[in-house]
């Protein structure tokens, strides 16, 4: 079964971005740019929210090229207003997500990343999809924004892997997800 | 000038008890209480706001025992509903909580912590008045509680002091605030 991977850089007051989406908060490091080479390798294809993809599309135009290696990475967005079907190098879904997710499980390939802010991430937890989670936490309390976790129907029980703070002051944090 | 700490134990998406007040997802660990039998000795003053107090009073009732060595430590509590002045081993304070901690800070004396919910946390946070933050941030995803952290009407900057992982998948972390 493929392992499905969530997680980011977050401030210890559990968001992701301020409440206008802005990241300029965010710290650079050698040794989380070094965490993100080696997971690059081990996925194949990127989940992620329609808020996500417009973030995305947003930061491109302004000429602002996302982090990591996206060649041969397949990249769906779920979104309920989007014409399905190909939209640039991604594919739009209009299915349900955790359906969606559980069948891409079950197929052969490499890993999976669940990639943005929560709302997508919710529902895949709720549904026992998600199996790890990685974490940058950074040393700062953003006040407001776009939370990272969200509300949830149930408690996700998890098992730390690694732990270690970088350079930078932030917090490294790998965890298995236990359903 | 004296240290005003805050703190405690949280689950990773930012919550200190789930919502009906439960801690039943606490985990105790020989760390984490090292960790507290050194500090302990370094305050003499313990703020509350009013809800932690009520919580703190049932537990009593229920013949729970507060962790810590109290002895010799002043409590006070900040209510407008109750009435001022002495109330068993605490004294309840009407007056707006930042004003009388920061003349709190300026007396002579040893630290001064900052127990329970956030509520009370984002009005020092927000009037520059806690020095300190400690945490032992749990492997779990509670879903939804009562949060640690408040939203706030600014950004609070944070330094990394220590962060080790606990044996058992906690995460320690303290922070010397940053305004």
């Amino acid at each position: 079964m493929r392992q499905v991977t969530f997680g980011g850089a977050n401030s210890l007051d559990n968001f992701i971005a301020r409440s206008d989406h802005a990241v300029d908060w965010l710290l650079w490091c050698d040794e989380a740019a070094q965490i993100m080479a080696e997971f690059w390798p081990t996925i194949d294809t990127i989940v992620m929210g329609r808020k996500t993809y417009d973030v995305q599309r947003r930061m491109t135009a302004d000429g602002v090229t996302p982090e990591g290696d996206y060649s041969g990475v397949k990249t769906y967005v779920f979104s309920r207003t989007l014409p399905e079907g190909p939209d640039g190098g991604a594919t739009i879904v209009r299915e349900d997500a955790a359906d969606f997710v559980r069948r891409l499980k079950a197929q052969d390939g490499k890993g999976i990343c669940v990639m943005g802010g929560g709302d997508l991430a919710r529902s895949l937890f709720e549904a026992g999809l998600i199996d790890r989670l990685g974490l940058n936490i950074h040393p700062v309390l953003l006040g407001s924004g776009i939370p990272l976790f969200h509300q949830m129907t149930r408690p996700i029980g998890l098992e730390l892997e690694e732990s270690r703070p970088f350079k930078n002051g932030c917090i490294y944090a790998s965890y298995r997800v236990v359903y």
